[in-house]
């Protein structure tokens, strides 16, 4: 079946104290974007990419693919207002009848083996979200009573990406009017009726939010190149 | 008023795919263990340690002390079947009209801001447990159904330690029996009829659990040396 990746880098990166998106920020003197984009270009020769990227910065998008890559298999749009009005623009580049992968630029060691399985999976049920255990115990707040209340970690899993879907259900779920609920993908998808099937995400597949996590990733990675 | 530290490295670290518990790997040179107890002996003059060391491990315990600090302000005790046990334990060689800490050993980048912080806020309204915002969404698993269900991220929260209590509360909690949702001590502090107030905690106070945490405890750790 057809792949596409939509990749979502469309965030101005508030959060990272650093003019630059946390996206183009290096890691082993290679962009963020970089690794991404190789890992899924990797995992599949038919697999196509669509790179949101934040309008501001597109110019720097396209400077990495000029540097590593080729635009044979690469289209790039803009970034919109949320994540949601991103990954809109990026399926008007997809075609149907395909299997869609939707994945933050900024978790940039995501593994071959998750993107293949997530394949697999949302081949045969329609949509694969990768989840982790938390290693800490988790609490809900409840505001109304400033109360907070411990929940069964047993039952708590925590959200990765590549969210990956069967474009019969993805195209015609991004067709909703946004709601501010729409957090990812997977609730995208929840409010047009349907269930969300999880699969096995990975430790390592972390997403790079501030300064430190770029420290981490370099060690995560220097890790992988000696294993 | 008196402070005690329950440094709880009662573990055997069976995830960690190490013969050596977690607690004694080295991080730059020195054991995860060393960190954990400087910090604490640092931030309070009169701080008292009490250390929960696995029995089988208690020799190599012993010798971060001998290496590291003395015997002046750390008393040794063994851990039990559970955590619980182990706190409990710990909690035998505390005395009355104190703040305790209840720490775990493996999160050995704790800040002395935060403990002090944890020491004001327990001082005040008898309980300090520190949680940071998950990066990532959330979901619940209702395992009845096979079906999961995104929670509200802005209510969520991950607990860490030190989880720091009025000993007129904590000491009286543990004389409960043993149930098992006592997953730390907040829970065992609800279990008592009380309700646990939450501060702000720290990303960098990450709990060891995986050869690549210590990659990235050495990581954190060097950008705190150069800051």
């Amino acid at each position: 079946m057809k792949k596409y990746a939509i990749i979502v880098a469309g965030g101005t990166g508030r959060r990272m104290g650093s003019a630059m998106p946390k996206q183009f920020l290096l890691l082993h003197d290679k962009p963020v974007l970089y690794y991404t984009l190789k890992t899924f270009l990797e995992a599949y020769e038919d697999l196509q990419i669509v790179l949101v990227l934040p309008e501001d910065y597109s110019d720097i998008g396209k400077e990495v693919i000029d540097a590593y890559f080729d635009y044979s298999r690469i289209q790039v749009t803009f970034g919109g207002e949320t994540r949601f009005h991103s990954v809109q623009n990026g399926l008007q580049l997809v075609e149907d009848e395909s299997i869609i992968f939707v994945h933050d630029a900024v978790r940039c060691l995501v593994s071959l083996d998750l993107i293949r399985e997530c394949y697999e999976h949302a081949s045969i049920m329609g949509t694969a979200v990768p989840v982790i255990r938390p290693k800490d115990s988790i609490r809900l707040l409840n505001e109304e009573n400033n109360d907070n209340e411990v929940l069964d970690r047993n039952k708590v899993v925590m959200v990765q990406t590549p969210q990956t879907f069967h474009s019969k259900i993805l195209l015609p779920a991004f067709k909703i009017d946004y709601k501010e609920q729409f957090t990812d993908e997977a609730t995208v998808v929840e409010s047009f009726g349907l269930k969300i099937s999880l699969i096995e995400g990975e430790e390592n597949n972390i997403k790079i939010t501030r300064p430190s996590d770029l420290l981490i990733a370099e060690a995560l990675l220097a890790e992988l190149k000696e294993s």
